[in-house]
C-alpha cells in the first residue's frame, strides 16, 4: 500500500480507513476510506512494513528527506505505540481539544474517540531550551544523542505542610561572619520549630544555636531575633555580599514555605536549595524531608540537562523535585513540580 | 588557666605543654612548659573548659572578633576532633611537611610525632570558589550555611578498562538531524563494541543502529564509518551547532577513554556527559557503569554546591564521579576523582 504526500500530511486510499484508522487510531477520515496521515504516522506506517512507500519513498529515504526535529518525534511516536498506547498529534482534526503538545497519548485501550487524554507530550531535543513560563501540565519526553527518551512528568504544585510552631520574640542573637549565634535560645525554637543547628552537633553539650543568614533575616524580619549590634537589614546585606540577588529570591520562597506550614533547612548537599518538610511536630521524631527545592529567577529557562540531572537526583534520596519560579509578590511564586514518568 | 593572645597566636604557661601539648596535641612547644596555640585550637580550648579565658575573653567575644572564616576552620576543626582525630594547622611549626591545607589530620590513635598524615583538610565555606588548577590529593571540608559538614575525598585518577574492540572499516551512514544512522551495521558494532543504540530500541526487528553525533564523529575520524553526502568536518559542525566548544572537549575525552580501553556513553539521564563501563565484553553480559564523567574547560572553577550535587548523584546511583579537565592535548586531560569521604 502506498500514500502520497500532500503538503505535510499523507494521503492513503484503499480501504486504509478500516486498516490504519478504525482499529489502529492512526490519522483522521476523509472522504470514502481514504485517510490522512501526519508525517510522523506515516513514518511508522513505513516503519512497521504496513506501508510500502510515499510518493516513491521507502522508509530510510522519507525519514532523511525531513526537517530538523522529525526524527525525535519519529522516536517518541513508536516508543508510545511499542508501550501500548493509542496516540495522536495534538492538534486539530486528529484531537478536538488541541494543546501545546506534539501528542496526545489515550489512556491504555482507549483510543481518539474515547474523549480522555492520559498525557500531553512535548518532544523535546536533549539541547531544547525549555522556559520556565510556557511550563505545567504536560509531560516533556526528552531524546538523548543516543535516541533515549526520558518522559518527565510537570505539574503545578500547591506545597503545603503542617507545621504550626510560633517563634518567640527578641531572642539575643549576635551576627558573625556568614552565620548567626543564638548563645541562650529557648529550647523549641530548634526542639520544635527546627530552626538552626545546635554549636557543635546535636550530641554537644553546648546549648547555643547556629542559624543560617536565611533563618536570621527570616526570624528578625518578624522581631523574634534582637541583635546587640546590627538589624535585619545588616543580616540581608550579609547574605547579599555571598549570593547576590539570589538571597533575596531565596528569602521569599523561604517564607512562602514557612507561611504554608512548612518546614524549609539548607539543600546544599543535594546541591538544592532547601530540602523541605512537610510536618514538623518536634525533631526529636522528624522523619525524612519530602522535597528538594531550587529557587529560581522569573522567567527561567531550563535545559533538559539539567532537568533530568535535578529529577535523578531527587528521585535517588526518594524526594519530590520542586522549582520554586521566583516573582517579586510571594503570592505569585509558581511552584512546578518535575518528576520520572514511566507512560 | 589563661591565654595572651600574641598577633595570630596564642602562648599559655604553667603546665600547658604537659596538659594540652603532650597529650591531647594541642599548639607547639616553646620554652619551659609553655606552648602556642594556633587561634582555632585557642577557641576549642575554650570552648571544652579547658582554658578560662584568652586576653580576658571568654568564648563567646574570642569568637565575635576574629576575621571572616575563622568560624567554618573552627568548626571544622571541632567536629574532626569529637570524631577522635588529632590534627594540626597544616604549617610550619605544628607539622614539619606542610602543604596548602588548613589541617592535617592523623590516622586515628597517632598524633603529630607519628609522622603518619591520614588527611589534608581544606575547609571551603559553601560559596567559595574552588579552582579546578588547584585540586588533587586533599579533603575539602565544605561548611555549608547551616553549619553542617560534607568531607569531599578529591584524588588525580587515572582510569583505564579492559575493553578490547577493533571497529570495522568503511560502513555506510547517513547523517540524519543531529544523530547518525546506519542502515545494516555489522552486529559486532553494537553488540561487541557498544556503540550506538539499536533504532526502535533493543527489541525491534529493525537492524537499524543509530549513533550519536560523538560516536559518529569518532568513528569516522578513523575510518570506520563512510557517509554518501558528508564527511566527519560535516559531523563535527552539526554537534557544534547543537552544543559549541563542548562538543569538541567531549570528542577528546571520548576519545582519550576508548584508547584507555574504557566504553563511554551518554551520561545524560545523570545530567552528566558520559557513563562509562571499564569492560565491556558484549552488550548482553553488561554490567553497572561505574563512572560518571564531567567534562570541564581547562581552568574551570568549581563552586562546592556543584560538586556536592554531582558526588550526591553519583553516590546515590553506586557510581563514582569523575571531572575531565579538558587540555587541547588529549595526553593532558586531568582527571580528578571526587568521592564523599566519612574521616
Amino acid at each position: 500500500m502506498d500514500g502520497d504526500l500532500r503538503g505535510d500530511e499523507v494521503r492513503v486510499g484503499g480501504d486504509a480507513r478500516q486498516r490504519f484508522h478504525d482499529s489502529r487510531g492512526y490519522g483522521y477520515p476523509l472522504d470514502g476510506n481514504a485517510i490522512s496521515l501526519s508525517l510522523v504516522e506515516a513514518a511508522h506506517l513505513l516503519f512497521r512494513g504496513d506501508l510500502d512507500s510515499v510518493d516513491g519513498m521507502d522508509f530510510r529515504t522519507f525519514l532523511a528527506g525531513r526537517d530538523a526535529g522529525f526524527t525525535a518525534r519519529f522516536l517518541v511516536y513508536a516508543d508510545l505505540r511499542d508501550r501500548g498506547f493509542y496516540l495522536a498529534p495534538d492538534r486539530d482534526p486528529w484531537w478536538s481539544d488541541p494543546g501545546d503538545g506534539d501528542f496526545v497519548v489515550f489512556p491504555r485501550g482507549k483510543g481518539p474517540n474515547d474523549g480522555d487524554v492520559k498525557h500531553r507530550v512535548r518532544v523535546v531535543d536533549e539541547r531544547t531550551d525549555v522556559p520556565s513560563d510556557d511550563l505545567g501540565g504536560e509531560v516533556l519526553a526528552v531524546v538523548d544523542e543516543e535516541s533515549e527518551i526520558t518522559y518527565l512528568d510537570v505539574t503545578r504544585e500547591d506545597p503545603a505542610g503542617d507545621t504550626a510552631f510560633d517563634p518567640p520574640e527578641g531572642v539575643e542573637a549576635v551576627l558573625l561572619d556568614d552565620r548567626v549565634l543564638v548563645w541562650e535560645p529557648p529550647a523549641d525554637l530548634h526542639e520544635i520549630g527546627f530552626y538552626g543547628q545546635p554549636l557543635g552537633g546535636r550530641a554537644s553539650d553546648y546549648d547555643a544555636l547556629q542559624l543560617s543568614l536565611l533563618e536570621a533575616a527570616y526570624l528578625a524580619a518578624s522581631g523574634a531575633l534582637a541583635f546587640a549590634d546590627a538589624d535585619v537589614e545588616d543580616v540581608i546585606e550579609r547574605g547579599r555580599d555571598t549570593e547576590g540577588d539570589h538571597f533575596d529570591r531565596r528569602l521569599r520562597v523561604y517564607r512562602a514555605l514557612r507561611d504554608r506550614g512548612m518546614v524549609p533547612k539548607t539543600g546544599f548537599k543535594f546541591g538544592a536549595d532547601f530540602r523541605v518538610y512537610a510536618d514538623v511536630e518536634s525533631v526529636d521524631d522528624l522523619g525524612h524531608s519530602e522535597l528538594l527545592v531550587r529557587v529560581l529567577p522569573e522567567g527561567h529557562v531550563f535545559t533538559p540537562r539539567d532537568l533530568s540531572l535535578d529529577v535523578r537526583l531527587a528521585h535517588g534520596v526518594r524526594k519530590r523535585m520542586v522549582f520554586a519560579l521566583d516573582s517579586t509578590s510571594e503570592d505569585t511564586i509558581r511552584w512546578l513540580s518535575v518528576s520520572r514518568l514511566t507512560p
